[in-house]
């Protein structure tokens, strides 16, 4: 069997002895480099600029609370001292269920549970139960088909193909560019196309149009945050495809998070992002001066469009 | 009644003396300009270049044959002629039905007629029924309703706001960004923004969002060609938000041209035009180094999802 090899993006964050390494996602493709990361306001900071994303803000938490608790050792003031940590999470992103897992966090705390040995074996179940949701949606792919995406999977994609060959199944990919951070065009297109396989880059909405076609046998999503009820918030332009995908009978995976505390999607706050993220190009504007622009970040699928839920076995 | 005003891509070609006057899209909003062209052959280049589109470009083939017409007038060569230049714009882009124009064209100068005057008639004739067609789709817009619109329909959409406020309806407009050339960022919003009216542009993957919060009312696109049996080829997205619209109950209008030769949308060759339009911005390459684009001008929306077709009178 061949060696499973991972996405720089399957694990974008890593801590060495007192520095946080993030993967710097906005220079992608052209630059791998990483930021450095002193402490848990930088931490802040690097999530509110969108430098790393869904999944890459996840581990950046779990590491800026380790940081924390050595920094901290010893002293009896640890647990307000992680308590401001949260809080200050919390207040990053509306839309990431930051609050289930510094809850937590601030729970083993409580405990007085030995936390560093409890956030590192999360991170570590948290890093193959992600290997097995690839391998478990690779199960439903057959010999030659194409999987459509969208956005990116923080390096699952990559995962699922290779999963796909070993299975000695060819697949290929539709990759969505997803506007207006081309997520699916910079770093999914470039994950894929890094791993070896057959990638075609295709605007927003040309999704309908390879569906009414046939040219697309599977679609395969990622998800910011799953509520309670199976209703899930992903990157804008998610609920277009499962729209699509039931219009056109295709099979619409999601590959889930742990359920946040939401009940049902309306529970879920859709974040608003500036809208000079639409209306200007790497710094310059594009579109006509005075015009408004409005850029959820993020929108909702219910439950009942999506064919099956991969969810994480934590 | 407030005077009707148009938006300079309602007819954005025309002719003076030996010269036609093309208003270059691709400028568009930045700046207002006329492309000059003094033949056949420099005419068929701009549309190639799409300098101007789908109305524009008609606007431009009957202007090029007035030309034409005018440069060999008594001569007996003038039909061969006449075919020659209907070939070149029969070969310039697959999806826009010149051929149906062209052979009108032709037909006339068989029966002797006066050509010229026919073809000024008939621009008169097209100009007062996209005139009605406007007129025609305000009816069905209430009070306080939002209009989604997708690419640009030649300056109809700020002339569907006015007939709306003549009526004493308040209007406000979504506009999609409409990739990869971003004609609804670039030219609707800027045209409806230059008649006053309120318009939000959203990226393409947005519509569902909004739809699914109640803040759509009216779906109206344009066609770039409609079949016998009322299937239409449009920008490509639209047969996404025509599926979405029929998943949200929201009515679905089409302006459309007179319908061409094809019978059903499967006999509409759709133009896949060179991905680098998709794979580079302004000239710079976005997408990863190596990586494919696939970018299918045009998708094919079936007649069963339309609610309503707005005919021109001809």
């Amino acid at each position: 069997m061949k060696k499973t090899t991972f996405s720089p993006l399957f694990w974008p964050v890593s801590l060495n002895r007192n520095t946080i390494y993030v993967l710097d996602e906005s220079l992608l493709p052209e630059r791998l480099a990483y930021i450095r990361v002193k402490n848990y306001e930088q931490a802040c900071t690097v999530i509110r600029q969108m430098k790393t994303r869904a999944f890459g803000q996840v581990l950046l938490l779990f590491y800026a609370f380790l940081l924390v608790i050595r920094q901290n050792k010893g002293r009896h003031s640890q647990v307000t001292v992680l308590k401001k940590v949260a809080q200050a999470f919390n207040a990053t992103r509306p839309t990431l269920p930051f609050k289930f897992l510094t809850d937590m966090i601030l729970g083993w705390a409580a405990q007085d549970l030995l936390l560093e040995t409890m956030i590192l074996g999360f991170l570590e179940v948290l890093q193959s139960s992600r290997i097995q949701q690839a391998r478990q949606v690779a199960d439903f792919i057959k010999d030659e088909e194409t999987i459509l995406t969208h956005c990116n999977v923080s390096g699952l994609m990559p995962l699922i193909g290779q999963f796909c060959q070993q299975d000695g199944h060819r697949v290929s990919f539709f990759v969505t560019e997803t506007r207006p951070y081309l997520q699916g065009m910079r770093l999914t297109a470039w994950e894929l196309q890094g791993a070896g396989f057959e990638v075609t880059v295709v605007c927003d909405g040309a999704a309908g149009h390879l569906m009414a076609g046939g040219l697309v046998d599977k679609v395969i999503v990622g998800a910011d945050q799953l509520a309670q009820n199976g209703d899930v918030a992903n990157k804008i332009g998610t609920l277009s495809l499962a729209v699509l995908a039931r219009h056109f009978n295709i099979p619409f995976y999601v590959l889930c998070p742990p359920a946040s505390q939401a009940a049902t999607g309306k529970d879920i706050k859709i974040e608003i992002r500036p809208e000079k993220e639409l209306l200007e190009f790497q710094g310059k504007r594009i579109a006509p001066t005075g015009v408004k622009g409005l850029y959820p970040g993020f929108d909702i699928t219910p439950a009942e469009l999506i064919t099956k839920h991969i969810h994480m076995e934590l």
